[in-house]
């Protein structure tokens, strides 16, 4: 009976060891897209409420909020009334509209929320807003601006409008340069410009206050400016093993990259690109005593890519801590591994499914999705292909 | 103790199940790198007579044989004398030189091996031969030729080379179109022209006689064509899952592609090229009824492919039947998934430490290794990163 149990047990310890030991029920990553809610007007931006409720930033519509168990839609009231008008008539290529929206790290307690969108002036022009607000009953209130990436302007192009929350509990938001063709940039660059707001990554206070350890750039500084020599940002997203936020960035034709925030940096636009100018008669003015931060990674081809995000789910544990980018001009999703700040290898996913792309984002539940940019826009997720049956 | 023992086995049973079923002990794939022998002289291929012992071609150098676990480096006597003698005063960029050693499915019984080269015919020029022969004590004798793709010119560019054994058991060859400028095409262009051997991809039977079965491509055709359309091609390796030949294809300015091989199918150079010509002062022309096979794959930028292989390993579960592609160019490394015909994901791997690279291969026991393009060059051991133990 004792060399029974003692065979039993042994057998118990050595038979569950060979089965953790096997590889042979590990099989190749096979992502999977399952479209679960439909119909938004060029989604942009998506922030979990919890598992199942979202809120959603449309891009030529509304800020919605979307309960993706019983498939529901309800639209925000209270958007600011400085919305742009135009969005509803314009060309596809126009970027203006509702762009980011995030919650507060203490939403749960104050329901603050935060969102970018164009904001017009009568008269005047356009440009990037940042607001934050109070959310309840599907209504906002007490709106109060962060930012406005002045001078407002008639280029429909290049708002940026990307916002995180940083390891270091502060708001940090992108403006794009809010040109088209770089013929028409002023004598200094407005990505160039400190005392210019466009083109820059800002970092705010919670509260919209400029924090006291911004970088020092100088006494003409708009004073919330923490990088510079940005053309277009969306995407930032924070890095958990290095608390290091990322950010993705539109060349001009090609150009297209992937960067690591640091303060003070100078990304180097329109100086330095990995791709060309649009404007064959432009040349930037040469800038003396400046350090240029090359990009962490740049595309050969335009992929013109979104809002990224790093994987920390268990569904494919394969991609823990993974960097997962979505791109518009090809409809291309990439997955890089990266260590500390060095990318070791890039997957582009779903060659053959390809849609244009606006966001991934992460459920509190570690599940991942991907928002289309289309006038049918799709809240997709992506899941693993039904795993055999372990025996 | 009825109990005891039955909840002993209850115990292990289902500890067991939860192990298995848990993916916390699935980590991100981290392939490593293991210089395993250097000093070869431009490793172009390598053929594993068993585990440890292999045959490696050095394009600038000899025919080789190299014993991975002493670490020793033998030259195979009896190499044809016709080899073109140039490749020891030449520049870099100049292709000619030993290219492939490919194992008779049945050396075990025969001894029998095929390699090709740049052959050279004293006052008229060089081209690509491709010969069987039987190795015996580190000498190889009973030289048979399979292929000389004739003319001789002296364009030192685009041999291809490449050899495979199908699923069928025929010998596959590729020869490159032997130019190096587009504008010095004659009026049928080299890789449309059936009745000329270069730019194409050939057919044999294991002992070098034509098969029966190989497509009509007309009368004037070189009966051993397969297919055309071929600028240089230096990989062609078997799918396991399907029992289709992939391969690889140098484009000019961009434009390297994979390709499924079908019969008689054209693959469109230089009527059709994913990238650009070199001589702006050329149009090919234009072809009547006609089907171009577009590539399955192709790059936006310079990689330049070789000798790409499926991996079919265990110690990489997550690549089994995955397809590796490595460049010269950019020093790359591809992985692509496969499924059926479709490239499902495309990963280029080790980003930050490029090597130029000629050939990926496999042990019998399903070891992967790269052989790399340098005049120290290497055979290098692709493997996972230590694992952890498991408990």
């Amino acid at each position: 009976m004792k060399y029974a149990l003692a065979s039993l047990f042994f057998l118990a310890l050595t038979g569950c060891q060979q089965h953790e030991m096997s590889k042979s029920n590990i099989k190749p990553v096979v992502p999977k897209k399952e479209v679960v809610f439909e119909g938004l007007n060029r989604p942009w931006s998506i922030a979990f409420l919890n598992e199942t409720e979202v809120l959603v930033t449309e891009k030529n519509g509304d800020l919605v909020r979307v309960d993706l168990h019983s498939g529901t839609k309800k639209t925000i009231a209270g958007f600011p009334s400085d919305l742009t008008d135009s969005i509803g008539a314009i060309h596809f290529g126009d970027n203006s509209g509702i762009f980011e929206i995030l919650l507060h790290p203490e939403y749960e307690k104050n329901q603050k929320i935060y969102f970018s969108y164009t904001a017009k002036k009568r008269g005047v022009g356009k440009t990037t807003k940042f607001v934050q607000a109070t959310l309840s009953k599907d209504s906002i209130y007490d709106l109060t601006t962060i930012l406005v990436a002045e001078p407002y302007s008639n280029i429909n192009y290049h708002y940026g409008g990307g916002m995180a929350i940083g390891a270091d509990s502060k708001l940090y938001l992108t403006v794009g340069e809010r040109l088209f063709w770089e013929h028409d940039e002023p004598e200094i660059p407005i990505a160039q410009n400190v005392a210019d707001p466009r083109g820059k990554i800002h970092r705010f206070n919670l509260d919209g206050s400029i924090p006291n350890d911004n970088p020092d750039l100088g006494a003409d500084a708009v004073p919330s400016i923490f990088a510079l020599g940005i053309r277009n940002t969306q995407g930032i997203a924070l890095q958990p093993e290095t608390g290091k936020l990322w950010f993705t960035e539109h060349g001009t034709i090609q150009g297209d990259e992937i960067n690591i925030l640091q303060a003070g940096s100078n990304y180097g636009w329109p100086n330095r690109t990995t791709g060309r100018l649009r404007s064959k008669d432009y040349s930037p003015p040469p800038i003396e005593d400046v350090v240029f931060t090359p990009p962490s990674w740049f595309w050969q081809h335009t992929v013109a890519p979104t809002g990224l995000c790093f994987y920390t789910g268990d569904e494919f544990p394969q991609w823990k801590n993974n960097l997962i980018v979505p791109g518009l001009s090809l409809g291309s999703l990439w997955r890089f591994r990266i260590q500390g700040d060095t990318i070791k290898s890039a997957e582009e996913l779903f060659l053959d499914e390809r849609v244009r792309s606006r966001k991934v984002a992460q459920s509190p539940q570690g599940k991942l999705y991907l928002l289309t940019d289309e006038e049918n826009g799709k809240i997709i997720r992506i899941k693993p292909e039904q795993q055999q049956t372990i025996h």
